[in-house]
């Protein structure tokens, strides 16, 4: 099997350390085109690396073109000629470019906002006011949590739309969530392992490796995490989505989290991070209580942010720690400055504190809940209805459709990009290629389209879909 | 000597394991009042620490009153029924107050604007053109180093105020230079030396050392950091402020600067982080070029901060990076998300594009000068004016008063804060507490202070500060 060595890494992490030297032998012709990489299974045992390492790197290379995939096969080495074009030599200036490009037609992998929106008069009320009558306050170093004013209405909001009871000093406000998971990490030791779902949100293991903790992906059932399967990975942390997992959609029932709690308090250091990313779009059904509110061992770390209800652009996230942690944070963590500004803290207090962001809540329920019907409306009366199964629709903004197609995942989202839909597939969220890894589930992300253009999006999309009995 | 295992501190920071360690044996009694503790070199060495654990350690002691200390002697074990009342067990709950109190008449320690001085009128103004003409782009994610025109203006007045030429593409925005230094150990490797100024701002080696990286403290002299001491200390990395070192206030000369960057070049993977924190501020005398402008082998890293500019509550600085350094950036971390709101980061382009900003320093120069000249002229009449002497007034926001006195810098320290006045002594900025600290150097930053102050704030300090020949 194909061996590097690791011994002299410096600075690099490991995951790019293993792509640069993959990629050297495929520039160099010793890995020659079409031949196939281990298993990403067997290529960490071998290296001696996690699962998550291979799989990064193996993805790097996928997406600039070096490796091809075969669904249920693996990895191959790409023909080099193909992507000469594309190649950027290290030398050549890096152009930073806007993360989320303005030219699709509908865009159903972005988190951006629909313009039309955002409650821009009232934050523009609110915000002149702020600066015409807070100087002293605006101008007074924030503690390192956050304003006073601050978390205090996020306790209330907490209380109304959780039904949490948690006191201000419990709450550590940042400049987004990544931001708190490097708090997190310093917090806790990156010593520790952190279990985090398979499927997922990828970014979460990239920022827990850059910082050199290691990640262990445990598979995601119908009832949540596997507890059975968290208990064997030899994790410390389980940083889980129980309100609304992404991408699956599945809710964790209360079985499961009781599970989860006692498996936290059974060894000393054990913590779930509960990430509530996008609680407040529940649409349908009864919400089920937080882990944190029903955590008497004060093992769980509650996360959520206003990325989702106001604007991924304003960067404001919070968590709320247990006591204990409050105060290992308050001794080692609290030099550091908070990272939000005093006046968009003071903006966003003001905003809940007046009920303005209940009501933007209500009505982007309400705007998101109408998107989400003229979307599944136009899907089942058009071409796609016939040869797909809709999943997940009641909670936060996504929902599931899988369609029987003759396609690979990677050539239906290749020719949904070509005519202007940019779209992603359950599979690629998995940090696996087993056989048990679904295949032809579109997730349709529609916190950023207009209703506009559902009609030519879903007609173009299902153009794109040859059915499997055309 | 004593001695204290460090093998199983788990997710504890070595300072503050250390901390508990010699805390327990207080209040249990082990270590008896009056007890001299070993000298931080002897007991980093014997624990087989770094200097600066020991150092955070005693410090963090001493301000709970655990230890007392005796210049140019060391460290001695409080009376325990002294601080009985204010010890807090660490079960309580921990209050976050605002970090800089407003109960002082006059506040020489903290970075504080005076919120007269802020242009309110103009940001407000600003902002609601913002807010009511750029929707699209307020609601479309930021670039990872931030928004395109954001950068742009931060290039021209790179150029323009030090006369540097970069590429908008080189310049990385984030949500304070402390979370800058998290990035810059992500990408430079955490297991890299970073050499510290001695004396120096304390809270850089805190943020280093809660990322495991190690610090070493390199003394400065008249001429700048030394190299020699530098190239002794095995550090990779220079962290440094060349253009107004805090709290010295010493301008490293241009000689001093190339010999850095000889420094730099002599092996691979050395680097010059150039904290340019303040120099937009400089009142007298001519610029010296940044090390970043002379810099032809990529070894320096450039930052600033809008903190000192505008306000400390608004979290906005940027880092110039190398071009070899922004490839492995964009390569590593760019997965990151700007952690500057969208809205601040649009309001602060125009206000600098526009010309405000220029304004709004030339306007701020202007009226610190007036400032430090009141607060001169006041020393120099009061009764202090007979037994002190003034040093470094013509860079930065602070300069340095010796004083004959026969109190201890923690003695005069506390009288004035009993008397209102808050204000440091710049042995406290050293790394340790060898004969050659000077004592009795009262360090002035009068970025916070109002002009109505000064009069009632020197008759109170002077008061404080009893003459030896009294």
């Amino acid at each position: 099997m194909l061996t590097y060595s690791f011994t002299d890494i410096g600075s690099d992490s490991l995951y790019h350390h293993l792509y640069n030297c993959i990629k050297k032998d495929i520039v160099s012709g010793v890995l020659e085109p079409d031949t196939k990489l281990p298993s990403k299974r067997s290529f960490a045992k071998n290296l001696g690396v996690s699962n998550i390492t291979v799989e990064n790197a193996y993805a790097a290379l996928q997406a600039e073109g070096y490796l091809y995939s075969i669904p249920k096969k693996g990895f191959y080495v790409s023909k080099l000629t193909d992507l000469i074009a594309t190649d950027t030599p290290s030398s050549a200036p890096v152009l930073q470019e806007a993360s989320s490009s303005p030219n699709y037609l509908a865009d159903f992998v972005s988190n951006r906002m629909n313009p039309d929106q955002f409650p821009f008069s009232v934050w523009s009320k609110i915000i002149r006011e702020t600066l015409s009558s807070r100087h002293e306050e605006l101008m007074t170093a924030s503690p390192w949590g956050g304003t006073a004013v601050l978390r205090r209405a996020i306790c209330g909001h907490l209380k109304a739309f959780r039904g949490m009871d948690v006191s201000p000093d419990q709450i550590i406000v940042g400049a987004g969530t990544e931001y708190l998971y490097g708090l997190l990490i310093q917090l806790l030791g990156q010593d520790k392992i952190v279990a985090v779902e398979n499927p997922g949100y990828h970014k979460i293991s990239k920022i827990y490796e850059s910082s050199h903790v290691t990640c262990i992906p445990v598979s995601i059932g119908e009832h949540g995490i596997s507890v059975t399967e968290l208990e064997r990975s030899g994790a410390h942390i389980a940083h889980i989505s129980p309100a609304h997992h992404f991408p699956t959609g599945i809710v964790t029932p209360i079985g499961t989290r009781y599970e989860l709690l006692g498996w936290a308090t059974k060894q000393s250091g054990r913590y779930i991070i509960e990430d509530d990313y996008d609680s407040e779009f529940r649409l349908n059904g009864n919400p089920i209580p937080t882990m944190q509110s029903i955590d008497v061992s004060e093992r769980v770390i509650y996360m959520n942010t206003f990325t989702k209800t106001l604007s991924s652009t304003m960067r404001i996230s919070y968590m709320v720690l247990p006591k204990h942690l409050l105060t290992a944070f308050a001794q080692n963590l609290s030099f550091y400055s908070c990272t939000v500004s005093n006046f968009e803290q003071y903006t966003l207090a003001y905003f809940i504190e007046e009920g303005y962001f209940e009501k933007h809540i209500n009505r982007m329920r309400t705007y998101y809940r109408g998107v989400r019907d003229a979307l599944l409306d136009t899907i089942r009366q058009s071409p796609l209805g016939k040869y797909c199964t809709i999943s997940e629709e009641d909670a936060g903004l996504h929902f599931l459709l899988q369609v029987q197609t003759s396609l690979s995942d990677e050539e239906l989202t290749q020719k949904a990009h070509q005519a202007g839909i940019r779209i992603s597939c359950l599979s690629q969220y998995y940090y696996d290629t087993k056989e048990s890894v679904p295949e032809h589930v579109l997730v349709f992300n529609y916190s950023g389209i207009t209703r506009d253009s559902i009609p030519k999006a879903i007609r173009l999309l299902a153009e794109c879909i040859k059915p499997l009995d055309r």
